[in-house]
């Protein structure tokens, strides 16, 4: 019976590595469909979102039966109950390639985003993929030392994310307001994407040492 | 025992109620500020956030205490793993009245906001100060019809958001892209915060009836 437990709680910490791995594909295939206006890209990130819908809903469902019937305590109800915060994080970060990809998709076969913040949106794309694989790894490794690594992931996102700011009111800035508009909403959506890697985190080092470490303060956007 | 076990489960209710009313309070006031270029409450705002964070781990800690010493099953259990979920929502809704206050601070005593989407605001605020009331209702009432009108609300601010950008893109705008790239972001934490209210409905049902409703679909934003 044990044995049998600990089989559902390692296919759930599994789910949460997969599923994560899953957004960080989506972000990378969103940011391919936003730089080269790739359509099949985009058209592929919001298909395969339904795949993470019904991987959360799974994951949910396990999360709610080990709880109801294996009744785990200690480090290993910690484990559940970060996954069911987990799993909302991470299927927002899903979500988020996909409000990136629909935008692509939108605007095809025009480009969305002007010359001059290309190569910030190729970083962020970048840190992006990057995070969605720190976090993913350190719901693998159970890591607590993984989650200060997204937090320098998320320190470079938001220093990406002033920077497009920086383009975006400068008085070389010559193009439509809802080419602004667009742009700084792409440029919030990597942002929040890092930020639900690092909640991610945050809830693994829960799960491991009983401590949940503080939050960032809340940003001025 | 059990008797103090249903004090335990519904102060945890009442805690998610308390907390859904002070973001609606959030909301509001920041809307006041962003409106009224009111400076003392932009600082209220940010200064009561602390409380709801201290709500937030607190909930957390009593849903965690639940699991781990009174083991719940069937709807109590439901209760719980919803309460879990919408801890998050709420406090994520209060973060998103945070996001208003502090750009309202930042630009006093300027106002923000344009005359022409003024009245815009004004109406996303009412929305989202409903919303934050059903939101709280339906946590209290239990009732999964509350929850529709959540959605019917949330299709009001989808509204106000959609005519949002219909200002900004008018050639009629006349204002820097700053204040195009502001207003723009401003729409979009009352959206979210709309949407997380709705996923508050969403999450009481299933507490309720054990199933939870579909998800809207992703939109373009």
């Amino acid at each position: 019976m044990r044995t049998a437990y600990h089989g559902q709680l390692d296919h759930l910490a599994a789910q949460l590595g997969e599923m994560c791995g899953l957004a960080g594909i989506a972000m990378k295939r969103a940011t391919q469909a936003l730089l080269e206006a790739d359509n099949a890209a985009a058209q592929q990130v919001i298909g395969d979102h339904d795949r993470l819908a019904a991987m959360r809903a799974q994951a949910e469902r396990e999360a709610f039966a080990l709880l109801a019937l294996q009744q785990p305590v200690a480090g290993e109800l910690r484990e559940v109950f970060a996954a069911i915060q987990i799993i909302a994080d991470v299927e927002r970060m899903g979500a988020l390639a996909v409000h990136v990809a629909k935008i692509a998709e939108r605007e095809h076969p025009k480009r969305v985003l002007p010359e001059e913040v290309r190569q910030c949106f190729a970083d962020m794309g970048k840190v992006a993929i990057a995070l969605g694989d720190s976090a993913k790894q350190v719901l693998v490794s159970r890591d607590p030392q993984g989650a200060a690594r997204l937090h320098e992931q998320d320190d470079a996102m938001d220093d990406l994310y002033r920077g497009l700011f920086g383009l975006l009111i400068d008085d070389d800035w010559r193009h439509d307001i809802s080419v602004g508009v667009e742009t700084a909403l792409l440029g919030r959506f990597y942002e929040r994407f890092a930020d639900h890697a690092v909640e991610v985190g945050r809830r693994v080092v829960f799960a491991v040492t009983g401590e949940l470490p503080a939050e960032d303060e809340i940003s001025t956007y």
